[in-house]
């Protein structure tokens, strides 16, 4: 039987899937992102890892257990990940923002699972992830740092005086997270649509960058060119 | 007993309420949208309509013809509000964008409870309303339509080169319906939000009529003004 039943929670992110229990972790994950927890059950999970029921419970312990886990050893590291590398607070408002989606892209392409295992438990009323999530993963802080320092470049004439420095991270979930999560419908509704990270990461960051931008520069260019259009 | 029964389908979308049938499939989606339709039994759409659950019964039959109708009678006209209005295809593409995002938030305050209804029964796998909302809702060609026109403007130099054409009306809905779809958990994140339509639509606005603007003029802007700043 393996001894380290334990040893897990202070394991290094990078590190998660040397051993059977990360493995079985893993594999209940896919199953959580592909069908939802709710339909997801312990006999499946195990089957997807190649062991017994009795396993996951032994690794486990039980269901709350066993997604404790997914928060705390999954979901958490990668939360850190994209807030922890910069001074989210201090920054260069822009280059934060930049940043963020940048490590956002990172981390979705890191763990695939993440956009729909984010829509379907974290984001959904009645999410079996969302109280966890908002328990152990310390984003709060963060997004209100993230909020203050976009206030003070728009103070400042950096950021466009129309954004609204509380509402900019929401957007940045949205236009990273949601086509992700969503890529299949998308596909459906237009099956010619290329959703690689490449040109999603490109769209999402010409759209935010320029779509935070102090306008003046902007406008000053359109007053030059100007061509008769109103609105 | 009432004599409309199947004198519904082709109502004018203005005047759905004006009967008991109407009502009923207000209080059914509110309760979908409150708690998904999985959750929701005809006892409780009965309760909430106060009608017994044989008059469910009488005006819709069984559960897919109530959810028909949810489609056909509340979902697609607000679709048709958003799409109808303008020539999506060939009108000057940043209006048209603009004017989507602004007929998308009309129509969310009209009804409140789409957003919610979207994220959990449309887009979330699994969701009861998907299918039938691809089925009945024209939204496909539309989208391709307003894909064209801003590629055909990207080439004209009147769109930003890093947008990515058939992308950006999944990055509209993602910023106009995520933050709706999911107020209460952003709440929760931020006590100070605001979340009012106003806010939102203006920051949502600035977002995407700077974000994909032409960044030659706002380039130019800035080697006019340039102050050091790389990046």
């Amino acid at each position: 039987m393996p001894n380290n039943r334990r040893s897990a929670a202070g394991r290094r992110p990078r590190q998660p899937d040397s051993d059977a229990r990360g493995q079985l972790l893993d594999a209940a994950i896919a199953l959580f992102a592909e069908r939802g927890i709710a339909n997801t059950t312990v006999a499946q999970i195990a089957a997807a890892g190649h062991v017994t029921p009795a396993m996951v419970h032994y690794w486990f312990d039980n269901r709350e257990r066993l997604l404790d886990a997914v928060v705390e050893e999954r979901l958490a590291p990668r939360f850190r990940a994209v807030w922890e590398p910069a001074d989210v607070e201090h920054g260069e408002p822009r280059e934060v923002g930049q940043g963020i989606v940048h490590r956002m892209f990172d981390v979705t392409a890191q763990a695939p699972w993440l956009p729909s295992l984010w829509l379907r438990e974290i984001v959904n009323e009645g999410g079996l992830l969302r109280e966890r999530a908002l328990r152990h993963i310390p984003v709060v802080k963060k997004v209100a740092g993230f909020g203050q320092n976009i206030a003070r470049g728009k103070r400042r004439g950096e950021i466009n005086k129309g954004i609204e420095p509380q509402l900019l991270f929401n957007s940045i979930v949205a236009l990273v997270m949601l086509p992700q999560a969503t890529a299949k419908i998308w596909r459906r509704i237009n099956p010619t649509l290329t959703l690689d990270r490449a040109t999603l990461e490109r769209h999402v960051t010409v759209l935010l960058m320029h779509g935070i931008a102090d306008g003046s520069a902007a406008a000053a260019g359109r007053q030059h060119g100007r061509s008769g259009s109103t609105s």
